[in-house]
């Protein structure tokens, strides 16, 4: 099977996290953070290097405020509710994920909170001043979708990041889909919660974080902690008081090597998406009926759809020339919305650092025998 | 190092559950449940098949009221959250753990519930008709932690389920320490909701699990559940409207096989620890000053102190000797302060089917020198 579903969860995992995991499993498999033993402490430290990874990866200062949570989605519930202020209003984008977006519906029906959704500009670029303008009175917090699951557009963070830093505003990025394909600097970029998936372009297992700088949040879920047992108040520190339960250590251990891994392969990875991304959209471009609704060459996200074909028909018949893509709406209903792509949705191909052009080839040769299939039902 | 704290963490996984997780990141490590493609559709098909071993494992007859979380912790912050009412009352034990007693006082304060936390008998034991006294007329949930994991103590679940069913009541069941010691069976038992613990008697990795029968609860997080993409509204389906996030995978394949394992073994599990724990009791009883809290052979769970010394002092000592113990309040501080042990804690030893005999012999001949130094202080 040729997989290009790798927005989705890249399938592909180097040796180095298959290693890890393999390691962790044998030697740090105790529970960290628990008890004082020697495997116990030894499990601790692990945990802690993987958070001082993830904050040096990501421009956060105190590694004590990277909380490990179970998936990106986990990491957005938490900012959203945790930071939640009754009555009050987020700024958004339509780029959002469901992660997001009905998450702020569950506090809009719970704690009356409002929302604006901002559209972006031609480019498909949401800019700061169109986050300013959406701003109310009791507006709290920005949320901005770092990289579009479904176009691939990349927003400017460090530009936002200033206008929400001048304006006191909250700032959570989703960087589900830009993890490991773009940089920020969570103190340059005024970044006070950062969403992080660990199974897409840092190619490791289902695990998420929440990197957190200068704020306090309330947890989403009360229990151990390893610190002061006597009280059945949670406790408020960080990480402790958000990371109830034990820590999974075989996911957090196999997320700071994705990382790790990322960082080595920095340049080769962004010139290997650059250059497949870029032959990939030149060569859809090419086959008619095909209209292509990304232009982001570092994303390695390209969506598309073929004239006469719903994307779940397209999707299926790739299946069936044993290539893996993704069709339908991709949890993120109000790009589409805002695309006029809901009926028939979209085709996503996405890529990892471990796609082959010749997968692209016989994607495209594949799409252009499909595509002449339309053409030829138009003709008759 | 000697392993003796498989109450935290079983340390050795079995060569199945590892084989699991290679195979796992080899073949089905595609995100399943949300594309169409083969890949998606197999991986879709293996946490199906996790759930059904859950499901048949536990007796709930609908394995898509099989819901996978991050943790145990995770599991019952869902079903207690979940399954708030406003003003009502919940009836619990003090054998619960903070996930449970810290979940409370949440609800507490944010929904002004109240709950009643049930001593057990002269036995150890939590029975119905002290249940009973202390339902309210606003009661509407008993919580029971099924095995101890401070003394070991196993409630009897059958009779418990039986009152609640007469009384309208929702039956939540702890079963973190008890799982792959004990059997229930949620149709029999009258269980509405049982929250599981992977990295335990499983031997598995960090995966929990809330399995669900005739109740609605609310989902703890929101998010893309692969169906219904359109709307802002989560669906209330199960298992995908409380199972927001890409499934991990990894760890639930790692469960299932962790409970395969567990019920292949079954006999020579329950024999082995029932012996160990039994020749760790007799031992533990003839060494001067020490006072042993546990009786419960199945549960591989023994819990003592030794005058003159503090828990932690105790395993400390223990860990220069290169054995792994677990010393304090293990997170459940209501047990300790109805037993009088808040101030000293306990040790905790606790077994998995991987201990050897040899291993407790040692345990014993270090307590009995440990032991001796305190008669000889007191001499002194």
């Amino acid at each position: 099977m040729i997989y290009l579903d790798n927005s989705s969860s890249t399938f592909q995992k180097p040796f180095c996290v298959k290693h890890s995991i393999k390691k962790t499993l044998n030697k740090y498999a105790a529970n960290p953070g628990r008890s004082g033993h020697k495997l116990s402490l030894l499990a601790g430290e692990k945990v802690l290097e993987a958070r001082m990874t993830l904050a040096n990866h990501f421009g956060l200062k105190d590694f004590t405020n990277v909380i490990f949570t179970a998936s990106c989605t986990e990491a957005l519930n938490l900012a959203l509710q945790g930071s939640v202020q009754p009555h009050g209003h987020i700024i958004a984008t339509i780029y959002e994920h469901n992660s997001v977006l009905r998450t702020l519906e569950y506090l809009k029906k719970t704690y009356h909170i409002t929302y604006t959704l901002v559209t972006p500009n031609a480019n498909g670029i949401i800019t700061p001043d169109r986050i300013l303008s959406a701003k109310q009175p009791n507006t709290y917090l920005v949320v901005v979708n770092h990289t579009s699951n479904v176009t691939g557009h990349t927003q400017p963070i460090h530009e936002i990041g200033a206008v929400c830093h001048e304006h006191n505003l909250l700032f959570l990025v989703d960087t589900a889909q830009s993890g490991g394909h773009e940089r920020l600097n969570m103190e340059k970029d005024h970044i006070s919660m950062l969403a992080v998936a660990g199974h897409k372009g840092f190619h490791s297992i289902q695990c998420g974080a929440l990197l957190i700088q200068d704020c306090k949040i309330k947890p989403l879920k009360y229990g151990g902690t390893g610190t002061n047992s006597i009280s059945l108040t949670q406790p408020t520190d960080y990480p402790e008081g958000l990371e109830s339960g034990t820590d999974s250590i075989v996911n957090i251990i196999a997320l700071a090597t994705g990382v790790k891994f990322v960082e080595r392969k920095w340049n080769d990875i962004h010139q290997k998406i650059t250059n497949l991304t870029q032959y990939t959209l030149t060569h859809l471009s090419k086959i008619p009926n095909c209209i292509v609704y990304s232009t982001n060459a570092n994303s390695g996200v390209i969506s598309f759809c073929i004239k006469g074909y719903t994307s779940t028909e397209i999707a299926s018949y790739l299946n069936q020339k044993h290539i893996a893509v993704r069709s339908g709406l991709h949890c993120a209903p109000k790009i589409h919305e805002y695309l006029g792509t809901t009926k028939n949705g979209l085709v996503r191909v996405s890529l990892s650092y471990f796609t082959h052009k010749t997968d692209l080839m016989y994607l495209i040769h594949c799409l252009k025998t499909l595509s002449k299939k339309t053409l030829l039902f138009q003709k008759n």
